[in-house]
């Protein structure tokens, strides 16, 4: 049964930001650690609601297991992630980077963190970093593994981002006829994903927000991660395939669909079949407890016995969020098992050069007893070829 | 004397790219390095002409003494790859992220470095991939040494840049009045500043083009690095700080401008006379041999002999490149010596609460005996007032 998932475009509440700081303060404690610095721009984005660019100047969040947070942050951005920041925070600002002795990110690091503390790091950070910051350190992922399943406003905050994909898909297929150039397919389809998300989320903030939209012509549509000229044009036939991605303000979906202009070449029909087949067995399979690589093993599986073994360049999905590709990974390799709450993309697909790529990617929620697509668009190969 | 510099628009030819790849290789020589691994997107695009978007599947560039190049990356990528590396390169292609055992990128990795090999890696790898890495490794910037100093070709590339970011001046200063929307504003200027883009350098790639227009309106001019609201509105007076920046297929400019719309408040007048001197200093001063650090210092007293010392939020400039932001940086603290051929912005600043912003930046080339910008813009108070 499909639920109805309210979008939502309002920023977060302070009671959502404390609930997840409390998850992560859960695992510090579980992993022995006094302090957890995070720096990663989207872990940030998570606690705070405030986005930046570092640049070069890095910024710090730092936890405590009772104390108050700490941000680490150029005095250059102070006033920016005051007018940001939800939860109670101190500020700790650093002057430039570089900096006069005594001025840089390390002295302000090391008035806030004990030499000999236990500090939890990001895997993500960078090894020129990680060799300055003071503490005994230990790398634990603590915020990527809060940030697995969503709350109940995360998921309406996707929502929001997969009915901007849905009238983003609705445009650009309306616009893909023969000689339809990539600029105006483009950039008439990100002024309307845009111009929606500019009006029904007035204080949105552009530095997590992102619009993408392009049709891979036959030609290039077996290469899913090459980038259409711009004055490429779509010819008659197919299959092409287009990619509708959206941040909007801060949370993350796509939607993709496989398509037909004017007919339907006789050699696309059987690995459209095979596409949709595999992509059915995914709905079917995802649901919580199941491990997401017995899912990715059984979908390929069903590629591999219609004699695609030899086009298969990636794994089923992977998750959704702030950072629009995260875990959990739907793949072989993966260790996840699916919780509900959790969001991913199911998209197997199938490369053939010189007949093209057959992919159809949603944004899907797994729910209490199996999973339901929060991104709509047409998907049989009947709906999917449109006149010329 | 001003030297004209033709903007270029092509992709840099294979003797530029071996003249690049040939420094970083001496640089390997002197370090004692038998490998160097390439991770940063921007090395690899330096080295190579191919950008991309790694979400979690790593990328590697290796480079040998005197064997081939040899790119590391997912199987997905291959045919993208091809299309745009123009340096001879073996690619050693991997399933995925994560991948079942032995179809890993750290496999394919292996099969590339031996294990007892002495590595080279940048001080941008995350410790997550550092810890996979095959190989006695030490930390050593080659790539981003080699790319402080530009080429003539380079320069080249940021002048087309830096003409992109004067037309964008033009157009928003044209469209400053008030009551103008900040929306207004950077759809109408991005869409100049893109399209001519699009129109000059038809095979630009869009991966590494990036278009920023804004004013901060004088109630947020005072926090350069806020985000204006889309529905904020400009009033008369000032001081306003318009930002244009441009990366236009790889290479980077901005171009900013302090100005007034209608009048020029009495109290405005002093500190936008003190930025000015400070940047009058800072031209005067650039030039082949002197220290980055002491422009600086000298630069920063200026402010602080007008007053302003408690006003000052940043260091004088930085360098451009391929990330906008890079070494040298204009700042106490560097250790950086000016060379020719050098390209960083000047951009000394004053940010008083309550009265505004006062900063212009430009994008600046060391000649061989000074400096010359290769933005253009009004300088001048006078040349600053626009009309209501």
């Amino acid at each position: 049964m499909t639920e109805i998932i309210a979008p939502i475009t309002a920023s977060p509440s302070l009671e959502e930001i404390r609930t997840r700081l409390c998850r992560v303060r859960q695992s510090m404690e579980q992993a022995g650690l006094e302090y957890y610095a995070v720096a990663h721009t989207d872990n940030v984005y998570y606690l705070t609601n405030f986005s930046y660019i570092p640049f070069e100047r890095p910024f710090f969040l730092i936890i405590t297991l009772d104390g108050p947070l700490v941000m680490v942050l150029p005095g250059l951005e102070l006033s920016h992630a005051e007018d940001r920041v939800i939860p109670e925070v101190t500020y700790k600002t650093y002057y430039e980077f570089p900096a006069p002795s005594g001025q840089g990110f390390v002295d302000a690091l090391q008035e806030v963190i004990p030499a000999n503390a236990r500090v939890g790091i990001e895997s993500s950070l960078s090894i020129g970093i990680k060799d300055m910051l003071p503490g005994n350190l230990s790398v634990a992922d603590l915020v990527d593994e809060a940030r697995v399943v969503k709350s109940d406003y995360e998921i309406g905050r996707i929502a929001y981002a997969c009915q901007v994909c849905d009238e983003g898909l609705k445009k650009v297929l309306e616009l893909s006829k023969p000689g339809a150039l990539e600029l105006t397919l483009y950039s008439e389809t990100v002024r309307q994903m845009m111009g929606k998300v500019i009006l029904e989320a007035p204080g949105l903030n552009l530095l997590v927000s992102k619009f993408v939209s392009a049709v891979w012509p036959k030609i290039l549509s077996a290469q899913p991660h090459s980038v259409p000229g711009l004055f490429d044009t779509l010819e008659a036939g197919g299959p092409q395939v287009t990619i509708l991605a959206a941040q909007t303000d801060g949370y993350s979906a796509e939607l993709e669909r496989t398509f037909f202009i004017g007919h339907v070449p006789e050699e696309a029909i059987a690995p459209f079949k095979a596409m949709e087949e595999a992509r059915n067995l995914a709905y079917e399979l995802v649901k919580p407890g199941v491990r997401a690589e017995d899912i990715d093993r059984a979908v390929l599986q069903v590629l591999r016995d219609a004699g695609y073994g030899d086009h298969i360049l990636h794994r089923t999905g992977h998750g959704f969020g702030i950072t629009g590709h995260e875990p959990p990974w739907i793949a072989l390799g993966s260790d996840a098992v699916l919780k509900k709450n959790m969001v991913i993309s199911i998209e197997p697909g199938i490369y053939i050069k010189g007949l093209g790529g057959f992919r159809h990617s949603d944004t899907v929620l797994v729910t209490e007893n199996g999973c339901q697509a929060l991104t709509n668009g047409p998907e049989t190969l009947e709906k999917l070829v449109f006149p010329v």
